[in-house]
């Protein structure tokens, strides 16, 4: 068994899992309680917020303690708005933040609000030039990731941050990914991070308001957690993730050297052996311990599920892997391929030994995989493209696919399989109504070198290059 | 050490213990993943899930496990308002609900929101009837805890459902204190709880929404949980709750006789051992462990300290204990004493011989704690007032007491101290700006037989009877 999913939660530390279980015994109490079982309690809780606000950056009084990353991030967006609600109501985030943030987002928009999307480049990055366009005029909040959970690409953080400083606007940044490998640097404003991501046990979010930020909670608060996160503090948890923070931070840069290898040996070697297949993401510029790639004419549930077979759990970014059938919002927003995704991220702290069998024989499986879904699916194999000459070509030279009621990657599939039926120039026109292939249909032709017209509804016309 | 605060929260059961360890190998993954750590995570929520709904009495499908109790309530009362909006923006709660609650009935009143109050007899309890005058009109929803979490007094829970579902009202149950002992019965629609009331680890809570209940939770959501509690799942912790209540149920009705027999106890031999203490609560329909009583003329802080120094911990109800200065909200909608407030609840599970011994030394050392705080204050000793007589009587016929500035229970002693300085008739008025004296001199007057005529301002004005 390989688990090579780490970007999604990891199992727990040996250290958290040591804090955890004599936290247990001490730390049960309620902390608000003057009895000496409360003041044990509030000790430890003391003692974690002091450890990890030193992990973090902060005071310890900037930090509180939430019951997940989601609802730090939940909390962070909505206080932040309310506490600027006269200055303005414009929030600006990535297109690629994490779905908490854009479910905020939406929130926000569905409450009257103003949301501004800036946009990524191919390879997942917010420019700071283009936050700082998205920040004219009364803007109440910014929001960037520091580093991307589907395709690993960093972001700029510390440069947007200047930009919101100039235009007195609050930064929050979504540090779930890159917690583990250290601080967040630069003048953010808000930060939020997730416990599980870093050998924490589950449960356990982190809130952090720098001193001077207007924050307002808007619902119903209590008294713990400075009143921002109501609810009984889970004490044993939030010792265990403290003491893991420490001892994953203590090995980050050596763990992070010997990752990165790894990785890089995956990006190097997927394109040699596996025809059209694209790593995605920024090459140099990125997390250590996660890499992602997309198979042309494939199916990423039945890859996932094909290499889960071979004992390899890996996530995806594809349309199937989640119960909504639309694409995951990064790779549409990169526009890249979105078909036969697959998400490697490898955990830190397994042996280098094992771990390097196992990504040597991840590589020995997936091209297999990846050919099996293929043929399963009838793709068109590389360089068998039947070429059309005389009467054929004339014929064809306006061809029509109905790929209708298909999902991905059928159609793209269906379009590989006529284009040379079409002569240069010719048109083909697909008609297809699944999400997916608006946006693969313009990678395939971008792979392909043929020129993408356009879409109309449901028909989108490619004309043949070569 | 012996820990009499158990509801306030307890110690892990050995059950759920031994089950977070397990799961904590098995839960830690996403189970919204495919792959296989994903599936054995999801397996094991699923099964959690099923067990705690037997244990309360819905469908698996009805149960959504929250990051606590509070944040339970504060989505179900949220949550219910909005999916209500069209019938109306009433919300009717009892006087003695949980913090939690009247914080949610709070943000919904600064929202533009009504909030009706229903007031409780002297045990505590709020009638069924009260609550059918509260249901007049447009009311969106009625909320009713089961039993309170200060005074142990259980609710007619079953009873205010029935009216509440002849005006088609849901009924929102906060069941925190009593989940333990048993399933609640009757037709509530809503249902909050809380694992670690029942030796469960803190960070889960439940939510149950009744199929056909009309809920709309207000903020943003995620996939997980029916959209009621976004964030990643915290397995292990659900896996250990779920044990935990199957365990404590197994056991609750022996836990219920002995501890019940222990708490009669405490309440019949508090009176006798310690001069002017009255207990407080339904002597008869209440939780089995719990018992609360207040003593005349003590700093409820100062006794808890004191007890604390003997090894007991326990909780109160007075001012002194939380940060903020006003006597329990649950107290004061009883018109009760609250000063010296104390709250003994037992911990189910301790070997009986243990728990006996323990409160047996409870009893034997409370009245010198009481004496010590009392002789500090310089409170009166019962039978020994000063009687006037002649010259000194007509002198002082219309006295009056400057306790302006001085902390509860001051005030009272002072009044205690004069009132013999006036003749029978006559008549002492105190000054006093603490919050508690508003509740503390007319408790004080019922006790020792004297007629409260009124408070004006800062003035209370006192008849001496006999």
């Amino acid at each position: 068994m390989s688990y090579m999913d780490a970007a999604s939660g990891v199992g727990l530390h040996p250290v958290a899992r040591q804090a955890l279980i004599a936290s247990l015994e001490e730390g049960w109490a309620d902390p608000a309680r003057p009895h000496r079982e409360g003041r044990r309690a509030r000790m430890l809780l003391d003692a974690a917020r002091e450890t990890t606000a030193e992990a973090v950056g902060c005071r310890p009084d900037e930090l509180t303690f939430t019951t997940s990353g989601t609802q730090a991030l939940h909390t962070a967006v909505a206080s932040t708005l309310a506490g600027r609600r006269r200055t303005g109501n414009a929030l600006v985030v990535s297109a690629v933040e994490h779905s908490a943030v854009l479910h905020a987002a939406q929130t926000h928009e569905a409450a009257g609000g103003e949301v501004r999307q800036v946009a990524v480049d191919r390879t997942g990055r917010a420019s700071p030039d283009a936050y700082a366009a998205a920040l004219e005029g009364p803007v109440a909040l910014a929001c960037l990731q520091s580093a991307n959970h589907e395709v690993g690409t960093e972001q700029p953080v510390g440069e947007v941050a200047e930009v919101c400083a100039e235009r007195g606007v609050p930064l929050l940044v979504d540090a779930a990914q890159s917690l583990a490998w250290g601080p967040v640097a630069g003048g953010w404003s808000v930060l939020a991070g997730s416990a599980h991501k870093w050998g924490g046990p589950p449960g356990v979010g982190l809130l952090v308001v720098r001193k001077g930020t207007r924050f307002a909670v808007p619902g119903p608060a209590d008294e713990r957690e400075s009143g921002r996160a109501p609810g009984f503090e889970n004490i044993p948890a939030i010792v265990a993730a403290a003491a893991s923070l420490r001892a994953v931070r203590a090995e980050a840069d050596a763990e992070a050297a010997r990752l990165r290898g790894l990785v890089d040996r995956i990006r190097a070697r997927v394109p040699e052996l596996v025809p059209d297949a694209e790593v995605v993401g920024d090459p140099v510029r990125r997390l250590p311990h996660v890499v992602t790639f997309s198979c042309l004419y494939v199916d990423g549930e039945a890859l996932l599920h094909a290499l889960d077979r071979e004992g390899f759990s890996v996530s995806s970014g594809s349309s199937c892997t989640s119960s909504t059938l639309t694409p995951s919002h990064v790779l549409r927003a990169m526009g890249v391929l979105s078909e036969g995704n697959v998400r490697v991220s490898l955990p830190a702290g397994t042996p280098q030994g094992e771990l390097e069998r196992d990504v040597e024989r991840f590589l020995a499986v997936l091209p297999g995989a990846v050919r099996d879904v293929r043929e399963r699916l009838g793709a068109p194999v590389r360089g068998h493209t039947p070429r059309v000459d005389g009467d054929a070509g004339s014929r064809a030279a306006g061809l029509t696919v109905d790929a209708l009621g298909k999902l991905c990657p059928v159609p793209v599939i269906e379009l590989a399989k006529v284009i040379g039926d079409v002569p240069v120039g010719g048109v083909v026109t697909v008609l297809a109504d699944d999400e997916a292939a608006r946006l693969d249909i313009p990678a395939w032709c971008e792979m392909r070198g043929h020129a993408f017209l356009g879409a109309e509804g449901t028909a989108f016309r490619v004309r043949r290059s070569a």
